[in-house]
């Protein structure tokens, strides 16, 4: 049986929820992965460090007995500048919404330039800046485009801030952070499989409905390409971000993939299928290590090539989610966890 | 009390499905438009005189004692070019779907090469062709502008057959129309209306779902000024397309946006906005009379100057549909019909 084992790897960008939520999907994550940054947008979004240590036992609770560290973040706001210093020791970036252009994120930031203060403090202490690298510019399908000369200004303004552009989408997108030094990437599972057709070619799947936008098929061609070659500046970063089934199947349905259950058979299976499974090591754990500079716990998850499918539903009591690739086969599952 | 009347208008584009789904929709249809061309792709579709003729009697059945008259379609197949000798009598016109076409414009114009027997009886016969010309090439905004190539070099082919493109959702296509004598084109209210920020800017709403999908501003703005002018070329079909509300709110949603409940009033509402009014009796009448060169029944809808609530919910017994506007007031509203 052909194996292939991952030390330690982790998810750079992850969404857990809270309560029954967080109960229901953290042991995905858990399991998998041997830690994960945790977003902060729930509700209310984490802006105290008392709500950060109340978050941070929720989660490990969730996880059980699974080796997991959560990496905490908090929403950015006009924080006093000796607060970063405070909370330099409890987070390992600070998470910048662009107002209201995802889930809770209405609290977001309306002006860069208003955080002045507060970037110049985090580059002082090394807290790295994540960034939502979306504008609210009509056409959700130019709108992380849009946001890239913010970025630019940012990387400019602060070259020693480390600046996450986090679940980058587009061509565009990967040319800035091959220009710009400070400015690393996350991609997702989703973005380097999917583009607009699978969500709504057809018929129209909200299921696979997120933010920023699958895009067209260069724009996924460059992110695969981009997360097969695991250059030193891109690492994994599944923004998996589930909601409610009946939420998702309604007239009004909220932006967000929850990828959690397929990730890393998915991830063998593509880089296998194209012949870059020597770069996976770097693009789901090593490269992470490196940009953050963080030493996760030592776990090795060992994947065997055998058919795994992807469950149709997660659920439990109160909550069912539909995950990506549900009801899917994969090539490969994880066979042990040590 | 501000009142506005047309003249027998005519919604050139019209799903009314059957059964119990056409005994729901049909009556918004019938009560306010004098005539409707009736799309033929009911299950199965109609492709014989027998299966029109029966269908024609359960839509005019379901349109109870409104005044309205069903301008019937069939699906274009190779027939024999005899059978369209009979059939000229019965239809207004011949409807191609691009299944029948393929993925690219070049080999669809091959395909379409195949269909130049029945083109050529169409064009002696002056039986329009009715087109949704959209190719099935990847990224379902670019499907339109990619079918133009194969509109024109049937446009070229032949020129005395009379060419409707459909729903037409893009500049580009506009450009077409007012290149071509022969080509014409039904415009939508939900193309006039929205852009794909409406489909999914914040949230996702498969209400506003659609084929031709819902595309960028310069392209609504284009297809609001060409209804708002109403030139010779163009004339209102509505493509109102209803599906059960549990198909279109689940994980695989169909295309199509019902808008039957909200025409006239919102027509109305927008061209008086516009200081257009003068030119809606064209648009949503004289233009397709003289397009089609048809004498539709003397019809007068008149609509007043008072609130109008669009129904949040169009149902049954056993059917519901969400419509176009669901729950939102219009300005104006249906008075009275003589």
């Amino acid at each position: 049986m052909q194996t292939f084992t991952i030390k330690s790897p982790l998810d750079m960008h992850l969404h857990l929820r809270d309560s029954e939520m967080l109960r229901l999907v953290a042991p995905y994550s858990a399991e998998a992965f041997a830690g994960g940054v945790i977003m902060p947008n729930i509700t209310p979004p984490i802006t105290t460090l008392e709500a950060l240590h109340a978050y941070r036992k929720r989660v490990l609770e969730a996880c059980g007995n699974h080796l997991f560290l959560p990496y905490m973040t908090m929403f950015l706001k006009p924080y006093e500048e000796s607060f970063f210093e405070e909370a330099a020791a409890h987070i390992i970036a600070m998470k910048l919404y662009p107002a209201g252009v995802t889930t809770n994120s209405e609290e977001g930031a309306k002006n860069i330039d208003s955080l002045e203060p507060q970037l110049k403090a985090m580059e002082a202490l090394n807290i790295p800046l994540s960034v939502h690298a979306e504008t609210h510019s009509p056409n959700l399908f130019e709108r992380e485009q849009n946001f890239l000369p913010i970025l630019e200004h940012i990387a400019k303004k602060f070259p020693k801030l480390k600046v996450m552009f986090e679940h980058i989408s587009s061509k565009e997108g990967l040319k800035l952070v091959a220009d710009y030094e400070n400015i690393y990437a996350t991609i997702t599972l989703h973005h380097m499989t999917l583009t607009v057709d699978d969500l709504m070619g057809e018929r129209l799947n909200p299921h696979l409905f997120c933010k920023p936008v699958v895009k067209t098929e260069s724009d996924r061609d460059a992110v695969l390409e981009a997360a097969l070659n695991a250059s030193p500046k891109v690492m994994f970063g599944s923004d998996s971000a589930p909601h409610p089934r009946e939420s998702k199947e309604s007239a009004s349905a909220p932006a967000g993939i929850f990828s959690a259950p397929a990730i890393l058979p998915k991830l063998v299976e593509i880089f296998e299928r194209h012949g870059k499974l020597d770069n996976l090591q770097n693009f789901v754990s090593d490269n992470a290590k490196s940009i953050y500079g963080i030493n996760p716990p030592e776990k090795f998850v060992a994947l065997e090539k055998s058919e795994y499918r992807v469950p149709s539903l997660c659920k439990n009591r109160d909550t069912e989610v539909v995950p990506l690739f549900a009801a899917e086969s994969c090539l490969w599952g994880i066979s042990s966890v040590e």
